[in-house]
């Protein structure tokens, strides 16, 4: 049974505080292994990679075979159906599509005194994408990570997929294909992280890393921060379903488990005013739950982690669900837009019974890589911005310089910055015929 | 001396690559003590942090005199000269102004079978601002830092500065009143860090931590990552010159010393076509060397990381540059536009010999918190985006469902979903009355 609360019982304060503060994940520390392969990918290059990936891969490469060819992708791309290839089509269409108005504009313009002020949007040069391999190897991840990036204009895309035994998903390479990546790596892990970080003779270094992983490449991807860029660091994924009552309770279960059966360390919470739909909805989880595939999963999640709640009212709802600021927040209620209108934090709305959570991780059009673990708060789900940065851009005039320089100039005597002035001041001097 | 390169040296570009390469910060280790600090605070809230307050910064506090009072920082701002009152609030007018035009817009557009896809901006809730004591305690930082968080719409703005001995800087009060700034604490390092992730009795958690600071600030900001968002890890300031050689060269020695000045770490390079030019400028440099105030740490940066390199021509300067990926670029020449369209990777770009770098710093209107140590190659200065973020926004229709619907549903399927899949065809299902 998920946990179930009441906003009008004594106890609630103290209960959501509890399901609020709730560690959801064990992080085994693999730091020092992580810093210790990283240090071995940069001191022997291909050969550490080569190594690593024999003993954690059970794959024999060579620095020739690191990378797929472009007849091995092409071999196992035809094994894919025409129906999974239109699906992926249709997919990478809409994100394309989506993505695609996400694109910053330069700015510049002109001040009265002749100065120009703007800034300028430039693509990150290469980008690398991690792939898992195994059972999280998902070809819709390749699209949400790989197609922001070539929307941002990034020259050179690679993506790193282990493939324990040399087993991988022809889907991840069709993706991959669609999505106009350039080059694919057999390698995994916090090796494959290095590599790309740091380079070998074999593997040329990128900009920004993006992309799921275990612990190993969660860690790797922390250590190399600062050399260069990554995306969010993405905990287990959440629901939040806010209902009024009126959405079929099996969509709703449904909707539920979609996220449950994802891990065990999921989240699934409904939260509405009907009591009576509460149980509802809770009875037709655990039916679906009696024949689901991954029930094991999603059962264990909905037992540790879901939660219904019912609330005095929706507006209490909209209150309690911005203080989870889940990563997927659907709102099957009569009027959805003007409940988003209360809504403060959350990653991604799903708005009204129509919109399946499910359309957002495939072919909505938006991003499925999301902030988890209460950090919509503060930031946003993946989007060409991350693969793209901003140049600021000044031009001073004389007069311009004129105008402004002798504030300048008094600041950065009140820092005690005596060459900030004074490179300001020579400038004025020329002006002022004084020098 | 600095380091002298000519690109048509046989040697050049393994000397270009050690430049790069070159290690100009020793990061102590502190993040056991960090972790420490943290937990400490965490466990005992207003106790530890006054604790911590009275052995780092020797200034007894309570939980009453942990922020300043508003007749105490009207106090300390009466001290502030009228000259430098106007010149603070000329650059808080400026950076609101530049910062205003980076406000993103919400979009929502509507599909053809009647799905609406779209995004939504929301600022963070609380924001707050580490500002350094001592010496490095910048009013600029304050505006820089605290106006683009107003203008995102952030409702709490804190301040933490510690006050070593109790001494403030009566300009950084008044910066952040100007700026909004809703409360400043005299407290500062790691234990400022925590309170401000994690909240104690007297200090409200924030949902976003920015600004500057010294190593343990730095490593524990690092350590709340997740908790809270935070800016970047800003490390030693740098500005690359390109010049032409009409420049006045003493104009171009003091840009290159207005780096050199700030820290023994920053790290000032000319590029040139004009070997003649370069050696002027070297030359200009020492002789500003004689008689500037803080000439033993300006001079032991110019020294151990300066570097003057002679090229073929500007457009290769421009491609050493896009190696280099500066925090500060200075393009000193005839056509500065037309060299800065070669420009793909740096902070900030200054255009022309009138726009001295510290313009910049102060009163031009970008921000000056801008990414150093080559990160200009995958990320931004600070800006409005860094105090907000953004909610996707998807609403089908039976319509849309009934088209894009079943795509999703094959792509749960061949990812081993059940649940998602489902979750879709159980509306299909509606709209096809099999249900």
């Amino acid at each position: 049974m998920p946990h179930f609360l009441t906003t009008q019982d004594a106890g609630f304060e103290a209960a959501f505080t509890a399901l609020l503060g709730m560690k959801r994940e064990d992080s085994p520390d693999v730091d020092a292994t992580v810093a210790a392969i990283i240090a071995d990918v940069r001191a022997r290059g291909d050969a550490a990679v080569i190594e690593l990936t024999a003993k954690f891969d059970r794959l024999e490469l060579t620095p020739e075979t690191l990378a797929f060819t472009a007849a091995e992708i092409a071999a196992e791309v035809a094994k894919v159906s025409a129906e999974d290839r239109a699906a992926l089509e249709l997919a990478a269409t809409r994100i394309r599509a989506y993505h695609a108005r996400q694109m910053p504009e330069d700015q510049m313009w002109q001040e009265d005194n002749g100065a120009q002020l703007g800034w300028r949007w430039t693509p990150v040069s290469a980008a690398g994408l991690y792939v898992p391999g195994g059972l999280a190897s998902y070809p819709s991840s390749v699209l949400m990570n790989a197609i922001p990036a070539k929307v941002a204009g990034v020259a050179r895309l690679a993506i790193a997929c282990p493939t324990p035994g040399g087993v991988v998903n022809p889907l991840v390479l069709l993706a991959a294909q669609i999505a106009g990546v350039d080059v694919i790596y057999r390698i995994g892990g916090a090796q494959a992280i290095a590599a790309l970080a740091y380079g070998t003779d074999s593997i040329a270094a990128v900009d920004k890393i993006t992309g799921p992983g275990n612990a190993f490449v969660a860690a790797a991807k922390r250590r190399v921060f600062g050399k260069v860029g990554i995306d969010m660091i993405a905990g287990p994924s959440e629901i939040l379903v806010i209902a009024d009552g009126d959405t079929d309770p099996d969509w709703v279960a449904l909707d539920l488990l979609s996220q449950a059966e994802h891990d065990e360390s999921a989240q699934s919470i409904l939260i509405t005013p009907d009591a009576a739909y509460a149980r509802t909805v809770t009875a037709a989880v655990e039916k679906r739950l009696e024949t689901l595939e991954r029930r094991a999963i999603a059962g264990a999640s909905w037992r540790d982690f879901g939660a219904v709640i019912v609330t005095r009212d929706l507006e209490e709802a909209a209150a309690l669900s911005n203080r989870v600021a889940p990563e997927h927040l659907e709102l099957c209620v009569a009027d959805p837009d003007a409940l988003s209108a209360r809504i403060t934090h959350a990653g991604a709305i799903f708005l009204g019974g129509w919109t399946p959570e499910a359309i957002g991780d495939y072919v909505g059009g938006p991003n499925h890589v999301l902030p988890t673990a209460r950090s919509a708060r503060f930031s946003s789900g993946l989007s060409v911005m991350d693969f793209l940065k901003r140049t600021t851009l000044a031009k001073m005039t004389p007069e311009a310089l004129a105008a402004i320089g002798p504030a300048a100039e008094r600041l950065a005597i009140s820092e005690s910055l005596e060459a900030h002035g004074l490179s300001v001041r020579a400038r004025l001097n020329r002006l002022n015929g004084t020098h």
